[in-house]
């Protein structure tokens, strides 16, 4: 028998069923009992899954629907967001892809609101967008380090819900994941940057800096979780020591919501019949 | 022995090598003696060289390496664009891609010249960039369709070769790749779109109308080969009745196009030394 998830992936991972960011355990796998190989298995099955459902939505953005879905990844540094881009978003047709990373804010970023460039990023209909860093980075570093007073900062969770909200309105069907690695397993993450010369281009000095400030980036999450898990725009929570697993569980969860859009193939909107004897009687 | 490429494809497939296009075979394979199935491995074999070439590329890029590549997909409607974009883009990570169709202009495209959505489009340093449809499309149906008058689209071939060798020496290598299919496969491809409720979508009855004029085309892509095959933008013909070997050649003149940037890991822009000392003093 092969092993899978015995609680669906949705549930298991959800911010409200984990418990606190702080006592997560990132080596656990929620909801899931099979190991590494049947992990690799089910991964494959259900990224066919994943392509196919894609393939559907994109079809019916060509075709007048204006529906999308967004993946919002957030995580610590290392937690592996890149890598669920590369091997998750990896499973479908780049055509389908919307990926925008976001970084520290340009200078023209800065004169406007936090969520103007959000607002740009959007997903087109019938796209999956992916978010490698979102508007969350708004209450996460610009929190800790105090880059906006905190009567600021503290207004962004309800702008975010209202704004969030105002997207699923709109047809986006929003799921948010964050990668949670130990501190430990980060340490050796940036170890293995720092001892391998194909590896030095994704180290960054200010790395090691933010872990000083661990603890206060975890009850900025758990504020996140607290304040902007809704049902409409669920938070799920990835342990993220197990590679294998982190992309299975984001796999999981992006084919199981799009497979809960029920998306049928566009009607034609041209007479089939007509076409046929069109084409037939053409050179 | 495996078979493969008995003369490379950069060479055997190059415009200028191929002949005039109306007498051009979509059925053949020039430069490759295998079968389906050996292309479908060495596809496998050259699709990772591939994916650790783009990430060579979008090193660098990271490290303010201006560099890009950008491939042009050109051909008539069923000849595989976007068939190449999945199974060809679909290859490497999708972060290190910068895709862009390129439809009917927009009210708002028209009102700028027709290379203002183009450089808009442009991949950013690090990435491949893959145009379906380009500014090619300006002297196709613009020309078979008198769309602007003669005059005016004759410019262009100059224009264009003007445009794409400064885009050259700003650092983005370019490969043009035309896909050509038969009159008689187009048909065959149109009707299944025709059969298949899941490829309606993919229908448009223009399509039927465009065939009309297959000659005209044909001429025009015949004027594109012979004035902007250059070999600093060389343009390649890939017969495109074989889906498999379509996929096969653009993998192939793209691997050894990134091959040809001789590109190296990035070097460390801080002491990493120094770095693993703060490292294994943090927590």
């Amino acid at each position: 028998m092969s092993k899978g998830w015995f609680t669906p992936a949705a549930e298991a991972l959800r911010a409200s069923a984990v418990g606190p960011v702080a006592s997560f355990d990132p080596e656990s796998t929620p909801g899931f009992d099979g190991d590494k190989e049947s992990g690799s298995e089910l991964l494959a099955s259900r990224g066919q899954d994943l392509a196919d459902l894609q393939e559907l939505l994109y079809a019916n953005g060509r075709s007048g629907d204006h529906r999308s879905v967004l993946l919002v990844l957030q995580g610590m540094d290392t937690a592996g967001k890149g890598g669920i881009v590369r091997h998750v978003g990896g499973l479908v047709d780049p055509q389908g892809l919307s990926i925008k990373g976001f970084g520290k804010p340009t200078p023209e970023e800065l004169q406007h609101d936090f969520l103007w460039r959000i607002h740009k990023a959007l997903p087109p209909a019938g796209r999956i967008g992916i978010f490698d860093r979102s508007h969350y980075e708004d209450v996460l570093p610009v929190r800790v380090h105090n880059l906006v007073p905190k009567a600021e900062w503290e207004k962004r969770y309800d702008i975010i819900n209202q704004f969030e909200s105002e997207l699923v309105a709109g047809g986006t069907t929003i799921i948010k994941c964050c990668l949670v690695v130990s501190k430990d397993e980060q340490k050796a993450r940036l170890a293995e940057r720092l001892d391998r010369p194909d590896k030095y281009w994704k180290y960054n000095p200010g790395d090691i800096d933010e872990r000083a400030h661990w603890d206060a980036y975890l009850e900025a999450y758990q504020d996140i979780f607290e304040l902007t898990d809704k049902d409409s725009a669920p938070w799920f929570v990835i342990p993220a020591n197990r590679k294998w697993f982190a992309r299975l569980a984001v796999c999981e969860l992006l084919t199981t919501t799009l497979a809960g859009l029920e998306l049928d193939w566009p009607e034609a909107d041209f007479d089939v019949e007509a076409e046929k004897k069109r084409l037939a009687a053409s050179d």
